[in-house]
């Protein structure tokens, strides 16, 4: 692989700069791009020049560069995510008429949940998820029926912290969490209130393969009014919808 | 730029690895892969390993590589379509509720129409369109939205064919296309019977933001029964307002 005199791989640099831009970011100018990859300017310069070549960039009138429509083309179009999305998506939409404020959809990624989609509702209670925006496995309700079903060894490391804490609800006592975790695995939800946020209530349930392999969690957030339980069971249904629609054969016109 | 003894940059050459994965084949062997993207097996082998340890690409348990989860993310957090598409969804949801079959959105990316979302119902007509999927601008209902707005160059590229045939109906006259362009800027939206395939109806129309710039297309696929036309006012609804969400400032809690 070339490197440059730092070491660094022509992919690594790549790499980071796709990382600088976010959601409250999505355009910045090259100098700004090159001080947050920490590169040189003309290496961030020709690095950025490259990747606009190819689509992955793209530059704004003023001169500000941006995510291209390319690489979101070449993530999604061939993306395990999206057959797992497409088919929980006709759910997500039943769900989120009936549930309101919040429902959304997350995968394990690392040592965090990675949400693949979030239906909203204007006037929706708060929530710090975002689609393709991550959270803490312990804190979330998505988080922890993600972990309830992960290898002991992802479990272990989590519980060993550091557990960060949200509100005062938040659970970062680790024999706590794991008694949280075996109750969640007995029961088949969880149901979290004022863990991220005093306001929100969060409620998951895992979605399973064909295996049985838990290989998502749906979640609904919805207001900490004592009422998140009766929105269990819509959810559960939810669930086995979507693992009907993974296990069936996808339609020529779907 | 690093280069190899081909003169392509690793760059270039990781792009080419991104590329050979579809819809239809998301996981493939390294041997496939450096087959597609006119690799040397061994320079492929080192691309992908060095991809899979940022994330962009997977392995599956089989040994077969995918498209990795991080590249979904990077591509999706801070990509423009994502808040075109997060001011669309819920007028996509509600028109889905009321049309049924297919409503879908699209941007103009080089010649062609790329599209951002589509949400099907079960039973619904057929539709070649899938999400982050293409079509020709002068074949479907969206790409011809697209065109009738787009700059003088690109209309008289596509116009300079070639015009690709799909069915009996349509449109490959350069001079029937140009009227068809201008009738579509003086109507407000297309309808187009039969064009990509016999039995379905493309309507679309187009979404404009604050300056007035048509920035997508919002179109319905249904049959082709001569009742296309009704769809016509509520699709003009929703464009109006995807309009006034992308000029709402967003919201902290949405």
């Amino acid at each position: 692989m070339a490197r440059g005199s730092s070491g660094e791989s022509v992919l690594t640099r790549a790499v980071r700069i796709l990382e600088v831009f976010t959601p409250e970011e999505p355009a910045l100018p090259v100098t700004e791009i090159a001080r947050r990859a920490s590169l040189h300017v003309a290496t961030a310069s020709r690095l950025v020049a490259e990747l606009t070549g190819h689509g992955l960039l793209a530059r704004e009138p003023d001169g500000r560069v941006r995510i291209g429509v390319r690489l979101w083309e070449l993530a999604f179009r061939a993306s395990p995510a999206l057959s797992l999305r497409e088919a929980a998506m006709p759910f997500l939409e039943d769900l989120h008429a009936i549930v309101g404020h919040h429902v959304q959809l997350g995968v394990l990624d690392g040592e965090e949940v990675l949400f693949l989609e979030r239906l909203s509702a204007p006037g929706a209670v708060i929530n710090y998820t975002r689609i393709a925006g991550r959270l803490p496995l312990h804190a979330s309700s998505s988080g922890v029926v993600l972990l309830a079903h992960a290898g002991r060894e992802l479990q272990e490391r989590v519980l060993a912290g550091p557990l960060t804490r949200y509100t005062a609800a938040t659970v970062t006592a680790p024999d706590r969490l794991r008694s949280l975790l075996a109750d969640v695995r007995r029961q088949g939800f969880v149901q979290l209130n004022g863990h991220v946020h005093e306001e929100a209530t969060g409620i998951a349930v895992p979605v399973r393969d064909a295996k049985g392999e838990v290989v998502a969690a749906l979640s609904a957030i919805v207001p900490n009014d004592g009422q998140g339980h009766t929105r269990v069971p819509v959810l559960l249904a939810g669930a086995r919808g979507i693992r009907r629609s993974l296990t069936a054969p996808r339609s020529l016109t779907g």
